[in-house]
C-alpha cells in the first residue's frame, strides 16, 4: 500500500510554520503562494511516487537551469506563457475587452533601451549576409484610425537564429530598434529576414525537451511590443509565412491573425530602385490597439527584463 | 467572478501535447511528471490569481537561485527535505524496518572523495582558533554489537559556520573526513567545535526567507554518512547542545535523538594530557543501523554531488 502522510494535520501545520504563518513578519500574500507550493509539492511526490533520486535530480536540473538563465525559455517551451496568454484573452472576453492584433508570448530575449527613431529605422548593422527585408505598416486605434506618436518596439534573430546581446557576436542592439509613428501611423524598418530560432542544444530547455520527445525549433518570427498613451499595451509577434515551424513552434507562440506573409522579389528593377542588386523581401504589417481602460493598462508587464550595459 | 481555463479538454489536451503525450519519442516516466506539474501550475495560477508579475518575478527567481547554486538550500529551508524523511520514516514503519539511528537531511555542502583513514582522524588543519573538539564512538549493528569497518563519512563548518570547497578560503577537505572503525567499532575525530552555519545573507534562499519573516540560522552540527556492508546506509546528523538554534533550525534538521552533548572541559591536567593548554571539548556518539534488506539499500541517494577537483 502506498503511504502517505502529506494530508495529515501535522504534516499541514509543518508546512504552515515552513511557510511564516508562525509569524507576523514578511509578505502576507507571498506566504499564502509558498504554503500552497509546498502543499502542491508534497501532494505531487506522494502520488507519483517520486524518489529520492528523482528529487534530488530535479534540484540539481533547477541549479543547472539557472546557472544558464533558461527559466523563461522553459516556461517558453512547456507552454506556461502561451496558457497565460489564453488565461487572459478568456479574462478579456468576459470583459469585453475584445478585438484588436492579438496577443503572443514576449519570449525571454527582449532587451530594454533600443535605438529610437522617427518613422523609420535600419535594424540590421549590416554584417549579416542575409535577404533584406523591408517591413512596414500602420499601428491603428480600436476604430481603424492611424495612430500617429504610437512606439513599435521591434527585435528579432539574425539569419543563425540568435539575438545580440545573448549572442555576444552581434553588435549592440543589432536588430532592434523602437520606431515611432508617423503622422500616418506608419512605421518602416529596413532589416534583413530572421531565421527561425532553436534551443540552445546543449541547453537545459533542450534537455526537458529531448525527454519529452519534442524539438526545440520556432518559426523565423519577429517580436513587438506595440504602444502609444491612451492605448493598451501589446505584446506580439508576426510569424513568417513559409517556414517549415509556423505550425510547429515550440513556444506554441503562433496564432491565426499573427502571420507574417513574406514576399520575395526577384526583380531587378525594383532591386535597384532600392539601391540593391538581387532579391529582397517585403512584409507588410498592421496593429490594431484596443482602448486602455485605465493608465496601468498603456504599459509591460513589470517582467525583469535585460538592459544593454 | 474569477475566469478559469485550465480545467477545459482544451487547455488540458495542450498540457498533454506539451508534455509530449502526443509522440512515442522521450521518456513516459518524465512525461508524467512534466504533465503534472503543469496541471499544478496552471491550477495554482488560476487559485491564487498571479498576476503576471509575480509569475515573471518567479521565473526571474528561478534564475538568479540556480546561479547562486541555492536551490538544494532553499527545499532545506522550505521543510520540503525534512519532509522526504518523514515520508521516509513512514514507509519504513510500515515495512517493520524501524530501529536505530534516526535518519536526517544530507543538506547541499557533502563533497565527495575526503581523505580516508582507520581509526581515527585529524579534520582541522590548524588555521582555525576554535575549541579544540574530540569527538568518538562506536557504530554499532541491529543488535548493538560493534561494527569493525564500517566508514563514518563527516563534515562540518568552522567557526565562521562555513564549509571548505564552498568557502574557497579554506585549505582541501578541511574539516571533511572518512573515519574506518576499528575492531570495537569505534571512531575518533580531533577537529575544532563548529560554529552553527546561516544562509548566505545576500542569497536567495535568505530572500524567501525574509519574505517569510523567517530567519535562516542552524544549530552547530556536524553531518553523517555511516555505512558498513550488510547494512544499511545512514545520512543523518548531530546537533550540538545549548545552542540556541537548536530547537529553532531553518532547516528542521533537529531531531530527537540526533543530539550530541558537548562536554568543555576546563581541567588544565587533562588539557595536558592531550598536548592542549586551555579549554577544550568533548563530543561521544553512537550511532546504530539497521540491517540492509537488499544491496541497494546499503548505498546512499545518487543525489548530484560536488566533488573536490
Amino acid at each position: 500500500m502506498t503511504v502517505t502522510i502529506s494530508q495529515t494535520a501535522e504534516i499541514q501545520n509543518f508546512f504552515k510554520e515552513a511557510a511564516g504563518f508562525g509569524n507576523d513578519q514578511g509578505n502576507p500574500r507571498f506566504k499564502q503562494i509558498v504554503l500552497r507550493i509546498l502543499q502542491d509539492t508534497a501532494k505531487l511526490i506522494e502520488d507519483l511516487q517520486i524518489s529520492d533520486d528523482e528529487f534530488w535530480k530535479a534540484v540539481d536540473y533547477l541549479n543547472r537551469m539557472g546557472s544558464g538563465q533558461e527559466a523563461g525559455l522553459l516556461v517558453a517551451g512547456l507552454g506556461v506563457e502561451h496558457f497565460l496568454d489564453l488565461l487572459q484573452d478568456a479574462k478579456d472576453e468576459q470583459l469585453g475587452l475584445t478585438g484588436g492584433t492579438p496577443r503572443t508570448i514576449e519570449g525571454p530575449l527582449y532587451v530594454a533601451g533600443a535605438p529610437l527613431s522617427e518613422g523609420e529605422a535600419r535594424m540590421d548593422d549590416g554584417t549579416d549576409p542575409g535577404t533584406q527585408m523591408f517591413l512596414h505598416g500602420r499601428v491603428l486605434d480600436a476604430a481603424g484610425q492611424p495612430l500617429a506618436g504610437a512606439v513599435v518596439d521591434l527585435w528579432h534573430a539574425n539569419t543563425n537564429g540568435t539575438y545580440s546581446y545573448f549572442d555576444g557576436s552581434q553588435s549592440e542592439y543589432n536588430l532592434r530598434r523602437r520606431i515611432v509613428t508617423d503622422a500616418e501611423g506608419r512605421y518602416r524598418a529596413r532589416s534583413i529576414v530572421p531565421s527561425g530560432y532553436g534551443c540552445p542544444p546543449s541547453g537545459t530547455t533542450q534537455e526537458v525537451l529531448n525527454q519529452l520527445g519534442r524539438h526545440g525549433q520556432r518559426p523565423a518570427h519577429i517580436h513587438f511590443f506595440i504602444s502609444a498613451p491612451g492605448h493598451r499595451h501589446l505584446t506580439t509577434q508576426i510569424n513568417l509565412s513559409g517556414d517549415k515551424y509556423l505550425w510547429d513552434d515550440f513556444a506554441y507562440a503562433t496564432r491565426d491573425g499573427l502571420i507574417g506573409e513574406v514576399k520575395f522579389i526577384e526583380d531587378a528593377a525594383a532591386a535597384q530602385a532600392r539601391g540593391l542588386n538581387g532579391r529582397f523581401a517585403e512584409v507588410e504589417f498592421d496593429f490594431q490597439l484596443q482602448q486602455a481602460k485605465a493608465p496601468t493598462a498603456e504599459q509591460r508587464s513589470q517582467r525583469p527584463r535585460a538592459l544593454q550595459a
